[in-house]
């Protein structure tokens, strides 16, 4: 199957249900409309998203049951974005060519952008006009996206990664490392595809198996991200703790290993494990 | 009745619920922790969560029953509160005489302790050890939590709060300044009601008079906070558009429409009605 194809087909769906969070309804003040919407449109790949249609389809079910879970997690990932670029944080002027949030705006704005993402990724989930669903399985997609998103997730992940400098021993390095991956990068690929799985429909096995996958491909996604951004000065890359080469090893390996989880499922989980494979071996 | 032992009795409830999101299980930088309890405790006077409890018991359902919002209510506004101390917002050193947390710990751990506690709140909510009621009745008060904390509502009255100043029209200045304490602080105590009153088994009727009921005693609490703080420099206090009188009547009549939408309920929310006459008439 052609993943270009199927990820371009899916992200109009997707842009869609976002725009559609920010209909004229209620009166949102207009600067922080716009900052809420500036990482948003133009986004980036909308990877996470996809994952979570692809998740829905992989049990079974219907791709646009996944919708809200995809959405919120988008929502999720560009708050993070917001928050990490600020002066007190990354410190980031630019970010996919443009200005950050808080240049474009000011730092007042960009914290409330963010806190706004944040808080809207859960509207999104509990309002009742966007989930068909049964309301079991949308709390499962909450509380799987709250969890990712919280202190022992993306948020702790963001505390570690301020901490970290790669100056110590490099075994515990690669430990604190990975440690920071799992939080940073993978706790919303873990949200995107068992959240999505749940409102497709996916038995206790199925969102168990696809908790590891996400949890290896969210792994070897931020290894790729690394490799493709190889002369970087981040600290918290994995080329600082191992050589390229085993960092190519070590994402294949990953990705083997996901692939096997969900083996035993039918065909219809096919984009699911097309996307896993263009995780890791992408050029962009 | 004696609204301080109620108030008093049910405190530790809660205090007791907010603590256990914080037991030893998931791992959470003890920074992050550290800076996420700072100003949870001691706390406030927790009025949010005991306005949840009390909205459960008025409509016949048992106090417990409203443990998760009542607790999601208060991380929320205290997320709120650490978020409006920054640098970039209100720039304030302390609060409740003690340092607010980006002087305590640093700007970036208050920026990601109040995600975090922003986060938790939906967590709490959506955790099935917490919750025993129906999934319907818990995402209803989900959303009631996310509208109430989200653009239209918290972060964008703070938006609006930081841009107000009281140099315009007085006329245009108090619906504007209506707006902002109807986001900034009646929001939350619409969660806190209508979302305790869902746990406890609410009708849609019951929670459509709590709503406005709730939303009358928000704007008469934020009136009485002004009153007691009368001689601050605060932009958006009442007393800047309004004489002390004036303000008092309003607080007043405010109560009297508050307490008629709730006339029809039975003697099981008389704690209810006791803690919306000491909003408006606290000295403290």
């Amino acid at each position: 199957m052609d993943v270009d194809a199927y990820m371009a087909e899916r992200i109009p769906l997707i842009d869609a249900a976002i725009e559609s969070r920010f209909d004229p309804g209620p009166t949102i003040p207009e600067s922080l409309r716009d900052a809420m919407r500036h990482l948003l449109f133009p986004g980036g790949k909308r990877i996470r998203p996809i994952f979570a249609l692809a998740a829905a389809e992989a049990v079974g079910g219907r791709a646009e049951a996944a919708l809200p879970i995809a959405v919120a997690v988008e929502l999720v990932h560009t708050y993070s974005l917001v928050h990490d670029d600020l002066p007190c944080m990354d410190d980031d002027a630019t970010r996919r060519g443009r200005p950050t949030v808080h240049v474009a705006f000011d730092e007042a704005t960009a914290v409330l952008a963010g806190d706004a993402l944040l808080t809207e990724a859960f509207a999104v989930l509990s309002d009742p006009t966007m989930s068909s669903g049964d309301p079991a399985a949308v709390m499962l997609s909450i509380h799987a996206l709250a969890t990712a998103a919280g202190a022992a997730g993306l948020v702790g992940g963001q505390v570690d990664d301020l901490l970290f400098s790669p100056e110590t021993d490099g075994a515990v390095d690669h430990e604190r490392l990975a440690s920071i991956h799992s939080r940073k990068t993978a706790a919303l690929f873990r949200a995107a595809i068992v959240g999505g799985a749940a409102l497709g429909g996916a038995s206790e096995s199925e969102r168990k198996s696809l908790l590891v996958f996400a949890e290896e491909i969210g792994v070897a996604f931020q290894i790729a991200d690394d490799l493709l951004d190889a002369d970087s000065d981040e600290a918290a890359s994995i080329l600082r703790v191992q050589g390229l080469d085993d960092a190519k090893r070590g994402a294949e390996g990953l990705l083997d290993r996901a692939l096997g989880r969900i083996e035993g499922m039918c065909e219809r989980a096919e984009p699911l494990r097309e996307l896993a494979r263009f995780c890791v071996r992408r050029d962009r």
